[in-house]
């Protein structure tokens, strides 16, 4: 179909066309397009081409481009297959393919707010089991409404950001009073997110069927947790310092345009929702994630099989009124299927602590030790028949520092 | 002392100087400082002088002038001081002062993160008795740090600005499942929140010494919550809809070096908390509030009680190695006193709706109805014994939209 000559098994074919902000020897930041194992460079070549609008990939951020709407993501999506599969581009496109291995990959987006959904019923179900063993594992309102807390924005970093570990407060029951420390129990949270690039006015909620008209792409999130700080600070309010230090985003943003194939049909909700999170079109995703743990494949949670849908997500995040802003990032919570092989954190992989994971080197974990690199990749069907992926989100864990 | 005229009981006379952002006729929006019942145009007035990087008022919000530091915003205000104080530069100060009745008060700093604190005992005993009865009213770990969240940062918006009733899901624990509708108890929450103008880098905790460093000023802030949504969404991962539809905040930042003479002594902290959370500077604040409905004073909530000083929550949100931005909010959380005329809910002040608050002309009041309008004032002791003031972060509450 197209001249491009793309590794077989590549995340990156043509039909997937994601959108990142690299770093080119010392270029200013600007917007490219992974291509196999190279990056298309946007801005020069969108200049070379006269599009209209194309100054957007000048900016080091998506934000411009995603602010301008569906209708101008559709047209340069198109501008790009038809440049890459008509061989008379080929010399001028050509020209501006930089190696993906001699650019430096930034932050995508600039995130506005940063919502954190808690969709998988097993991964609920496994939380509330572990943290609190005495009640139900969901709570009653699980099953009617998609929950969901905010996050620290300005902490989200780009896949390949060293995590240090953090320090703080815990307390287990037992302990007389709470001590001050590193995390002993540092953790990893599989997440698909999904961001915003139309704003929304203030007092006007998002219905579920708008929910193509204002998310531009989808990115995988790795939600770093100190389980030891969370579990002694979260009630009342809810987590904070025990995900505040660094969530972790993968550096391309796969169009929502890209995943029409991998639409499926989510699970049934029973009891049935309010009619506000009721939708005609089914918005759940078959994505196929895969958590490597020091290189060593540790779990593949299927994103199919979340409760909630991120179109619910986002008719729930505005029916308050609350409104959007471009760059907005919602993730979807933890990302894990119904067997162990399927869970998305290590809490539960391991089941806090108790039942260590092999690492297929003879060495065993609970939680994170200071080295260990996490890595987290998801693929999908893509159009024509295309097997398209999202890359990595990757981190490695540095020893705590002193205070 | 001045030559500058300021009506008598002003909260900004010329020991106070906050800084805004206005508009002015159809002119671009810029930084000025509020005198009496005038404002002070910085941006021409600057560049008249010569002041040097006094291109920073010339920008439609705080952000740039606070990111240059606090040895900046101490020679700023020197310099207005010389300015206000001697009779030579009066025909050119005045030339620059425009009626504040004729200007128009914008947002004051882009907000990067919002967190929200829980730092008064009274309040949060109020709370937890009210939501939780059968449960002690402090959790176990409100003692050992100042328990925070994040909130909706692209929902902060200014004093004036009206408040569409939010609609959303709420049950009460005898209803057979939720229902859909207009929060039935809107409520408010009076705070005081602290404005970051110096960011910190990634896994650097700023201590709490490091406060004056880091933080700009202080301004009011009004906690829109709708108690309903609330109550129902907020176990396990807190607050979202309850609070992300609006939080209003007062249109001046009061500098912090202009609340010198406001600082005294917080309660003792009883058990001892963790040294990163012990300081020899004293952070607690002398604000006396006023909470006004229906233009009836309700309530005078005292903020040198509040448990936690500003300078423990700045050395606990960044403890973990959060980092901070120019722009990060942090409010108080609810200035709550020990008397029933000193709280700074709605919730606390009619105990859920059970015991009716009297406005003074008839009606009574549990929760707000549409159209109210609140108003939360603050004034404190200022330099060379003058009383300053915060002006008042205000809203009307608009009917709901239908969905």
């Amino acid at each position: 179909m197209s001249w491009i000559d793309v590794p077989d098994g590549s995340p990156f074919p043509v039909q997937n066309l994601p959108y990142g902000v690299f770093r080119y020897a010392d270029e200013p930041a600007r917007v490219g397009v992974a291509l196999g194992d190279q990056v298309l460079d946007l801005a020069p070549l969108s200049a070379a081409e006269g599009l209209d609008g194309g100054h957007v990939f000048e900016e080091p951020s998506l934000n411009p481009f995603m602010a301008l709407g569906r209708p101008a993501w559709t047209a340069v999506r198109a501008w790009l297959t038809e440049l890459l599969t008509h061989d008379t581009y080929r010399d001028l496109v050509e020209s501006h393919l930089l190696p993906a291995a001699d650019v430096e990959m930034l932050l995508p987006f600039e995130v506005a707010d940063y919502v954190d959904f808690y969709s998988s019923q097993h991964h609920a179900e496994n939380v509330g089991r572990i943290f609190r063993p005495d009640a139900e594992p969901l709570t009653p309102n699980w099953k009617h409404l998609p929950i969901g807390y905010h996050g620290r924005s300005g902490t989200v970093v780009v896949s390949g950001t060293d995590v240090v570990r953090p320090s703080g407060q815990r307390k287990s029951p037992t302990d007389q009073a709470p001590t001050f420390g590193p995390s002993a129990r540092l953790d990893i949270e599989a997440e698909v997110g999904f961001v915003v690039g139309v704003p929304s006015a203030p007092g006007s909620p998002v219905p579920v069927g708008g929910f193509r008209d204002h998310v531009f792409g989808v990115c995988l999130v790795n939600d770093w947790s100190a389980r030891d700080l969370q579990s002694w600070e979260y009630v009342p309010l809810g987590p904070f310092l025990g995900k505040s230090f660094a969530t972790s985003v993968s550096a391309w943003v796969v169009p929502l345009d890209a995943l029409e194939a991998a639409r499926v049909t989510p699970p049934v909700q029973q009891p049935e929702v309010l009619p506000y999170l009721r939708g005609d079109e089914p918005w759940g995703l078959d994505l196929e994630l895969e958590i490597t743990w020091n290189g060593h494949v540790v779990s593949r949670p299927g994103f199919a099989g979340m409760y909630w849908t991120p179109a619910q997500q986002l008719a729930h995040l505005t029916v308050n009124g609350a409104s959007l802003r471009t760059g907005d990032l919602f993730a979807s919570g933890t990302v894990s299927g119904p067997d162990r092989g399927q869970r998305g954190s290590f809490l539960e992989l391991s089941w806090n602590g108790t039942e260590p994971v092999e690492l297929g080197d003879g060495t065993t974990r609970g939680f994170l030790e200071d080295g260990d690199l996490v890595s987290i990749s998801a693929s999908a069907p893509g159009p024509d028949g295309a097997r398209i992926g999202f890359g990595s989100v990757a981190g490695r864990v540095l020893p705590a520092r002193s205070v």
